[in-house]
């Protein structure tokens, strides 16, 4: 049986965005279109830069306003993530792709900026062969129990804790 | 203090080679050149295909005969893999990349085809701006030590289970 997944990496450690976008970058050899929706970032990252290259086949939204927790204007943040929120329901209804990813869309669920039985409501009534990918920590048990293959990162080891800075390239 | 990482990424969930894809395609946002040696996979997968657009800034490297378990002439596995060590070890030694991706290395040392010293010493002695991404179930401890970052990553519910087959765009 083939049939379209609802993918979800979570998990504390390092690599859930990186392996959506791995996906997004096999899917566009196949000649499948994809669309990626970054939920938290607020500015272009080196993925978004090189995903300009597939035009025809990927499309990428920003649509956060930097990272919640260093925010000064949490109502604003907010008004971003229900923007976005509906930017995501348009793009999985629309019926133009194969694979949607969702990046930190568990920020929405986790800052209740949008309720999750709603998140999981349209990700199962999603069209029959859209593949889903959602990134982020902490995915709740809801969101997990209707994925179809999850994947929780594990750090074992981090430069951080000796005093490497992120880099371009590696982090963002 | 900004330095070049060696990142393993290892365990046995889903996600490690499209979390390793993904850091090549944010290192080409940022104009970063990348190679990527594929050791097992024997057959063009969707991402190097994909990776032809930025024939500029990614090279790709297809050493392997297929799945060591399922191989017919262990000794033309092993030969295969041999001369993809020599590739990567030119590759890494060459200073025209500053991201060197060794995809399903951990098979190299898990059917002991190369000493994992020889592995570790080479990954230590890299150029000094390379940051090299190995993926593959169970890394060996030298190699774990040796790394900057490690990520394990791990199955906390699969598709496979409930008879879902494999499918393009996904899972190559």
């Amino acid at each position: 049986m083939s049939r379209s997944l609802l993918i979800v990496l979570t998990g504390p450690g390092k690599g859930k965005t990186t392996s959506a976008l791995g996906q997004v970058l096999r899917a566009a050899g196949h000649g499948m279109r994809s669309c990626v929706i970054q939920f938290i970032k607020g500015t272009p990252t080196g993925e978004a830069r090189a995903a300009e290259r597939f035009g025809d086949l990927i499309e990428w939204h920003i649509t956060g306003c930097g990272f919640t927790w260093k925010s000064k204007d949490l109502q604003k943040d907010i008004e971003a993530a229900r923007k976005g929120w509906a930017l995501a329901r348009e793009k999985i209804a629309s019926g133009e792709f194969r694979l949607v990813v969702l990046d930190e869309l568990t920020c929405l669920t986790k800052y209740r900026m949008v309720p999750v039985e709603e998140i999981v409501r349209t990700l199962r009534d999603r069209p029959e062969d859209l593949h889903v990918v959602v990134t982020g920590r902490d995915a709740p048990p809801e969101l997990i129990e209707a994925a179809d293959l999850v994947t929780e990162m594990h750090l074992v080891k981090h430069p951080y804790e000796s005093g490497t800075k992120a880099q371009p390239g590696i982090e963002f």
